[in-house]
């Protein structure tokens, strides 16, 4: 046992009180447009079989899950005899769980397992932490907060309009309007690979792409043709991505249909807008053919949100999957989500200064004391004002009344109440509005008429 | 990858919408009951360096901590030169973090963390899962949520009588009122033990006592002259256990007062039980010399709440403890606190069928429709009922309205409204309520007059 001060792993925070009132903001504004849409809530658990995790997130995914050490003897199967152990190999003998890594395979992981329990088309909402071995920096923890928001059993659009729409309510409700929908379909993006000529270099072709937006177009353009791409047609392509004029999206699509003919993906999307401009006056959406996102389940429909005035990476993503759980055996059954990153959100409206003044100013009255006695008859004091909903509790210990007030200071309370021996026996105290400065001699029900003006 | 029927790891559950509403219910209501008693949240990483979490357990704690192996090539370190390795000294080589076991320990690890920016007394709760690789059984699980209210950094009992009436608070906001609220004072334990003849053996002593309400009296007098106590004064103070006369606390006190004149514990309990008569009218509170509680950490007031009419164990627990953050080098900061135990106690309100009627039953209304283009037109619909805070949502795809208004039933939606082309043209809706059967053609602000009349 040290007695050097503590520390928390690297990558991990700690949520003091001010941080929480943030944190918990954010979530009950997701959670309320979440039931809004009708979506219901579940939980998986942190830990899941490594069998379920492993073979989902491609091999550098595989590589951050957080593994959990078998408990008690955890060498005791392991063969020794063959000469010096290798961390690979061990592994499977010495670890079989690991931490959620992301809130969509737990999900369809929960679905499958559950199949004769649930009524499909099913909405389902999850908030959770999810864990992830990453090199921490601005934006990426170790341990942080989806909010996940998936419709599963239906293959209509509408759903893809609900989600956009979703998206919309939430950034409104969280006052913070500068932000930019992306949306993109996984048929253009493997057709257009087939189209400049990679053929079965699909997913290559979406991750080389995907850099679109942090590396210049000439460097992804190199490393395209060193893949094999056709120059002319790769100029074809670029075009496209390249257009500023994304608003237009029927020309946009148009223009692409011309290269691509009969594409679901397009047939997809001229849906999408079409509904999507019946419900949505101004939406906040973007048609770009360079979006690919990392997950191979998409299959679909993609979305992603940015941040347009700050610099952090993706706040929300999403997309479709037509087989999400045809891995765990349960096959033909698409669905659709979204996952909104609260401690990207968090920091966004913390860069923006887009908190409510109030938020953690939350203890009504402390209520101060002059002795013991009045320590005592503070606590049935307390009891009345409880029972009217007030947030109020009693400075524990007989000190110095002006230590009290400067506590109350501190924890930014509201309102004090002063106990004294004339006070007991007036049965009329001092309430002191701690803002303005105000102070008045009450009765209880005085001081709780005004407190909460409401409830009398 | 396999294709059977994937599952969870052992002792962890999944929670889906009807658990969920339950959860949540009691989550809310002991929160509020938080925040109406002045604390205020914190949250802590789930992972805490193991140097942190091991020790304060004992050694069998220490054993049930879920070890989180290192990232990456995890044997690099290891010197495997020396022959076969051993779990128990590999361990601090391949794994620095564990999960969380409880959430007093990493409190304690915030406050001396954070001191610079706490004003004490702090009144600090938390409510989050934590992970402990126990034997599964009955209301024993391996991911459970711990609901945590403390105040750090106040010797005053006054403190342990808000605890005592947060409790009675919890209980009945819950609608759960048989239950008992036992509680000892550690220096009462201690003293009886060097009463007996146990002097140093103190913790052994608590052990074996805490057996009392499993084990026959008998066996536990005879675990305790084997291990040296004198069987006359055992008597003495079996009589003071076995006592049914809980009730008169002051007689128990006086004779034990008698047993062990000056004590601390005699003295905290005299102040405890005159406070707490003013306070609650009726207190559910049993003093029992026999609680030990396994934690090491206690050394004042202890607490233990037990269903009266369910066997589970404790659902609620804690006490005083006067150097927890001493161990990371902050001493001389006294605090108290208790533990709900959220996954028991929703055993209990289950075994007692005590959740309210209409949990679970969350979405207002299902659309329906007849073809592709009445889906569209609901689209539009949705959005006017979702502006008046209406939990709504549309059958997304065209099926037969047969299937859709099966769907609608199963989910348990409050109403339907169903959309077809005369609808559209009249811009009248047929809202059905799904409890009662009755149906009537109403407009949309007439629909949301009837499901939001407060609102109107």
């Amino acid at each position: 046992m040290s007695s050097n001060k503590p520390s928390i792993p690297k990558g991990t925070r700690d949520f003091g009180p001010t941080e929480m009132a943030k944190r918990n903001h954010i979530i009950s504004t997701i959670k309320t447009q979440f039931e809004l849409f009708g979506f219901s809530e579940i939980q998986t658990p942190s830990m899941e079989h490594l069998n379920v995790l492993t073979g989902k997130y491609g091999d550098e995914g595989d590589q951050l899950i957080f593994k959990v050490l078998n408990s008690g003897d955890y060498l005791k199967k392991v063969d020794q005899s063959q000469g010096n152990l290798d961390s690979k190999r061990l592994l499977p003998d010495i670890s079989e769980k690991g931490l959620r890594y992301d809130l969509t395979v737990p999900f369809a992981r929960f679905v499958v397992q559950n199949q004769n329990n649930i009524t499909f088309p099913f909405r389902r909402f999850q908030i959770q932490p999810v864990w992830r071995a990453d090199r921490p920096q601005k934006g990426r923890y170790r341990e942080f907060y989806q909010c996940d928001a998936d419709i599963i059993g239906t293959n209509s659009i509408i759903n893809e309009v609900e989600l956009t729409q979703l998206i919309h309510n939430v950034f409104h409700e969280l006052n913070y309007e500068n932000f930019i929908l992306k949306v993109n379909h996984r048929d253009i993006l493997f057709s257009i690979a087939k189209y400049v000529g990679l053929e079965s270099k699909e997913i290559q072709f979406a991750t080389i792409i995907d850099k679109l937006d942090k590396v210049p177009q000439e460097k992804v353009h190199n490393e395209l043709v060193e893949l094999g791409a056709e120059e002319s047609k790769l100029t074809d392509y670029f075009e496209l991505t390249s257009s500023n004029d994304y608003a237009d999206v029927e020309v946009l699509l148009t223009r692409l249909n011309k290269l691509l003919p009969e594409n679901k993906g397009i047939k997809d999307l001229t849906i999408f807008f079409d509904l999507l401009t019946q419900v949505i006056e101004k939406p906040k959406v973007e048609l770009d053919f360079s979006l690919a996102r990392g997950l191979s389940y998409y299959t679909g429909m993609i979305f992603e949100v940015k941040a347009k005035d700050v610099n952090i990476g993706s706040i929300c993503g999403g997309g479709r999957y037509d087989n999400l759980t045809g891995v765990f055996g349960l096959s033909n059954i698409s669905g659709v989500g979204i996952s909104f990153g609260l401690d990207r959100i968090m920091d966004v409206l913390e860069e923006k200064n887009l908190f409510p003044n109030l938020l953690g100013n939350e203890i009504d009255v402390v209520i101060g004391h002059f002795d013991q006695e009045s320590l005592n008859h503070g606590v049935m004091v307390l009891n009345s004002l409880r029972l009217s909903g007030i947030k109020v509790f009693l400075y524990p210990d007989v000190v110095k009344i002006k230590k009290q007030m400067t506590y109350a200071n501190k924890i930014a309370a509201r309102h004090t109440l002063i106990i004294g021996s004339e006070e007991i026996a007036k049965k009329r105290y001092t309430l002191k509005n701690m803002e303005t400065g105000d102070q008045k001699e009450m009765t209880i029900s005085e001081i709780i008429s005004v407190l909460k003006p409401t409830q009398l």
